[in-house]
């Protein structure tokens, strides 16, 4: 890999000085950044001529791809091809955009997904070994669409690009809340926009039992309150994201987070039950028991079906945070631990595991599973999913195992884009040999479902995820921050004409939460809230599985946009406090939140559910007025008195404070403006 | 029926000056308005120990009608209930709200849909011949959710409803256009919020044959461009659908408009072939040959397995637009005609029509068509739906046939809600018996799909088909037009929570036109612009199933709510032309489009697709400076000069023309107080 820039746009404005007669610099929009670009003098001119042709020896799903390709293209552009409905009889050899394909590909862990673009006036190259490669070059081309004066055009240039990491995925549970097809159908679209290439998909858990058995139709008749898929949807779904070059690697979560399951076969629980079918959220009792043998018999029959079912290579077996209580107080279960020496619940899971292992090998499968399923005597094909952190993963590295990390991705905290950013699946400065590296194959975010409806489940995904897999693609060295935030703004409306909803269910709850009044206000609110961050929402409720997440903390988005705008603007103008038109933005928005209190108070009163945040918009609104109180300072160069001081962080530290499980996002901002006051000298 | 109202703000305002002792009147926001009301005094609260109890002999559809209406509820109050996933089971028999059902429904023509709702301060209950009528019952609760200082309320009332008619559709054509699961889903969630409760499947077209065939797989295979619902997912669609108390009608049109199912099987057509799957829209000549004993074998055979797969008792042929000219074109068919004395290609269609009729009666079933197959000696059981108009119906209601009426509810035209509104099925002065008025059954509101995606589709159904709802479900008396538009808006927002993207994917469809920029001036545009009417799009391009149509025309919304907005402020401020904050508001308006053009023209110029608006942009510009100085010529009393008023109707004409397919809407209004100014006399 030759690693040509660091960040784009220094490198297109660089190079477009460079290169172009034109006085716009190119700036270029892509996520991933591919890893080696190459811009080039002149454009290729998109115009309703514009057509495709596909050659080589290639697997079919490139039609599929290239007709989407053209719909997307024509949706953007409102041009009006000839060309539609592509398939294999349909498709051209020659175009104005030729994708030329070495080999079929196969949709599996280390296949070929490397692609070279090269455009120039006359004509747009696509090659790729295999049209995995190829889709995910479409996929930049699309990126790269332009505008100026004349038209649209894509930028001539050079591309050579491939994976850093072979294993590029993203979690959907839909155990906790039920997500159904067409929520995962956009999900599957969004990832293969960004070269995610796969799902793990999280398919059983206390909450929900959530796919066909044939053999075992009580699984989902009593453990999935009906919401479940078939086998057909779930050959859809893998399909589908075959289509796209996504992987599926089903997890069937066990022995613990099986309340679900034993609600329809308690007979393979520790603890004689009945079960029902779990509401709560957290880690519960309910856990197989180990020691029957017909658990294993099941386990033959339902991992055999489950084996058939699912093509890829990898089976997830969950395994983590078994409590162990059932076993602990289970007599039997204890003796047999006894007899068969094995030390404790740990090592009695290690032998559930081996046994499972052996099932799955037996169907062709390598097993993979979440930190606790590791010890030192599994094979070597085995991969560790590491939510606990990133040493768990060198260790086992060293010691000769595979491991993808997720430890750092769990998006369903609400953590800013950035902490993900920077979250390396191998440390820049790991003392690791290069067959130690080879092994970590890479990370998945996970989006956990505890607190996510089909509503909300796409503004947790979106578009913090499209960073995520630029760590994924791009080569450690892309790793600029603020560049990071440029493109992803982009990319997250581009993402939009998936079918994703995260952008447009924002002003959709804020009507229904104002009970149909205008918007504006609670907006204004909403932009610069958060919800809080880690596992601390559950202090604001006992949430369920039928809980009402159409709060103002479910409309309310991690890392928003209008705060990180504002701190931006506060960090410049520090750094050169003068009149300006950063001073003036500032003080705009200061007035905006201060005076925005008296109008939102006559939404609240029109809509009770608003009543929580009542609070916290007074609080934005006293913090806006220190903030204005502390620019005057820094303006007129005059110390500020200590009383003044002693109220405004008293202000502040309220406004700290969350309420209704959100939290202001702009008041450290104001804070600086406050500290920065207090540094004048009189 | 015993008709209390006609509109129901002046209803409830009047009652509540006489019932409340609150300041607020109550304003019901109902939609279809029931048939019977009476407002009380109190009030239930709804607070989280809110719970519902089932009893009677019911289907056990109200359970997921139930949990459905807790979600909702719950989702719009922000309220924690302890009940959720109701089901036979786990539903109590006692509550806040009792539910008693006397019979299961059956969703059938003509089914017992009538509901009575009482709300007191101590309870509710919901009372119903039938779990359809309860269901119904539920949608009135919900939309009589109330709020004031204390919270969540339903204002006692007691309510008595059945419906106007008992055929109230929504036609959904997939085949123009392909609209997959997830649109059919949400359209039904919209339909049973409005109380429509049937859906019309077009589900084969030139343009696409939709549903899998197990005898003709080829159907689908040749014929649907891979776009089209499984025998399996059609039994989940009408599922869902009886979930909701909704009949699911197919059609499957013939002899005329077959060019897919003929792509499939030449063999059936009026000329040799071969075929391909028309990408044009229009009428088209590939005919099925009526003359070939083959093709009532195969009809045998596909209607016979179409009947089991769809159970209602209808089955539609279709049966428009046979242009006859492969019928002429063949002498053989010719030879058919004179050998057995049909006079003409419509008797020739008849003998067809007799033939299918014979295949559908021996499956149970009756048969359904568009105007053209109405024949004299057809059975009396057979219904025609009227695109024509409302003459054939009442004609063929004298002659004893049975009809629904369409012509006057294609949706797809973009005409206004007040058209749809007050077309009536029957008029209010038709002449016909009791009996006669019987058979007409009710009407059909027609997504047709030529111009519209999945994106776009719940733009062009809602919320205008809410209005065609109450128009089938209440009575006549109920036709106050500005009432119903105010009502019209807050069933808008509620349906949003069904998952319909008639709201949210205006902004969102303006954010791609805009190439990622700001989107405030284009929208200021677009609020006042319509899609032109009825087929005069067509003339702006020529378009095929795979044209781009994210242009600012389907962006564009019928019935523009801004402009009819400003149309109703105009017609206040010339009623009563003062100073004021009418006149005001009507400044504020003209100001802010006169200068929008010069913020718009930056946003066009980094987005080429929207040059095609840039001259109705200064068009509006320019009309709403004509409109300021009409404001200042009234406000003033001073008549203006002839010159002025010449270039004013030019500047207005020039702004009249559509351009891009729309047309600025608030025009008429400026042009009213261009005319109001002139009668100024100096």
């Amino acid at each position: 890999m030759r690693l040509t820039i660091l960040t784009l746009v220094i490198f297109s404005a660089t190079l477009s000085a460079q290169w172009f007669s034109k006085p716009k610099p190119v700036v270029l929009n892509l996520m991933p950044i591919p890893q080696h670009i190459e811009l080039k003098s002149g454009a290729f001119r998109v115009t309703d001529d514009f057509s495709l042709g596909v050659t080589g020896r290639t697997h079919n799903r490139i039609y599929g791809g290239a007709d989407r390709f053209l719909q997307r293209l024509s949706g953007r552009t409102g041009l009006f091809f000839t060309q539609g409905f592509l398939n294999e009889k349909t498709t051209p050899t020659e175009g104005k955009l030729i994708i030329r394909v070495q080999r079929p590909g196969e949709v599996k862990l280390g296949e070929d997904e490397s692609y070279e673009l090269t455009i120039s006036r006359k004509g747009i190259v696509l090659e790729a070994h295999t049209d995995l490669g190829a889709l995910h070059g479409l996929e930049t081309l699309l990126q790269l669409l332009s505008v100026d004066g004349e038209g649209y055009y894509f930028p001539a240039i050079q591309i050579n690009d491939h994976p850093q990491y072979p294993w590029r995925g993203l979690l959907i549970d839909v155990c906790r809340h039920w997500h159904p097809m067409d929520v995962i159908k956009r999900n599957l679209d969004g990832m293969a926009a960004v070269k995610l290439n796969v799902l793990h998909f999280h398919l059983s858990e206390d909450q929900g039992f959530r796919v066909e058995s044939k053999i075992f139709p009580e699984l989902t008749e009593k453990g999935s309150d009906g919401n479940y898929f078939t086998q057909t949807q779930i050959r859809e779904i893998i399909q589908y994201a075959d289509d796209r070059g996504i992987r599926v690697v089903p997890e069937f979560d066990m022995p613990g987070h099986t309340t679900a399951l034993l609600t329809a076969r308690p007979d393979l629980a520790s603890a004689p039950g009945p079960y029902d079918i779990e509401r709560k959220f957290g880690v519960f009792d309910p856990t197989i028991d180990p020691t029957q043998e017909s658990t294993y018999a099941f386990m033959e029959k339902f991992w055999g079906e489950m084996a058939a079912l699912f093509p890829d290579e990898y089976m997830h077996i969950g395994g983590d945070e078994n409590n162990g209580k059932q076993w602990d107080a289970n007599p039997r279960i204890q003796a047999f631990k006894d007899s068969m020496d094995l030390a404790d619940n740990h090592a009695l899971q290690r032998y559930f595991n081996t046994r499972v292992l052996e099932i799955l090998t037996k169907n062709g499968k390598k097993m993979m599973g979440w930190d606790e399923i590791f010890q030192p005597d599994l094979p070597k094909n085995i991969v560790i999913q590491s939510w606990r952190g990133r040493k768990a993963l060198i260790d086992a590295a060293r010691q000769g195992y595979q491991g993808i990390l997720s430890n750092g991705y769990y998006i369903d905290l609400c953590y800013p884009t950035s902490d993900h950013y920077l979250n390396f699946p191998i440390a820049p400065d790991a003392d690791l040999t290069p067959d130690e590296r080879a092994r970590i194959l890479g990370g998945e975010a996970t989006m956990w479902a505890e607190l996510v409806t089909p509503e909300t489940i796409d503004s947790r995904i979106w578009p913090r995820t499209a960073a995520i897999a630029e760590r994924f693609w791009s080569a450690p060295e892309v790793n600029d921050v603020d560049d990071m935030y440029r493109r992803l703004e982009r990319v997250s409306v581009q993402l939009e004409e998936l079918g994703l909803t995260h952008e447009k269910n924002y002003p959709m709850m804020l009507r229904r939460l104002t009970n149909h009044q205008d918007i504006t206000a609670l907006q204004t609110l909403v932009d610069v809230l958060e919800p809080v961050k880690g596992y601390t929402r559950h202090r604001y409720a006992t949430y369920t599985s039928h809980s009402p997440l159409t709060h103002v903390v479910d409309a309310a988005r991690p890392d928003a946009v209008v705060a990180r705008e504002f701190r931006n603007l506060v960090d410049a103008y520090l750094e050169n406090p003068v009149e300006g038109v950063t001073q003036t933005a500032i003080i705009q928005r200061l007035i905006r939140w201060e005076s925005n209190h008296a109008r939102l108070k006559t939404t609240i009163a029109g809509s009770p559910v608003l009543k929580e945040v009542e609070s916290l918009s007074a609080d934005l609104s006293h913090a806006s007025t220190v903030g204005r109180d502390a620019l005057a300072y820094l303006a007129l160069c005059e110390a500020p008195d200590s009383s003044w001081t002693e109220v405004s962080h008293q202000v502040l530290e309220a406004a700290k404070q969350p309420h209704a499980a959100v939290e202001i996002i702009v008041v450290s901002a104001i804070e600086k403006l406050v500290n920065a006051a207090e540094r004048v000298k009189s």
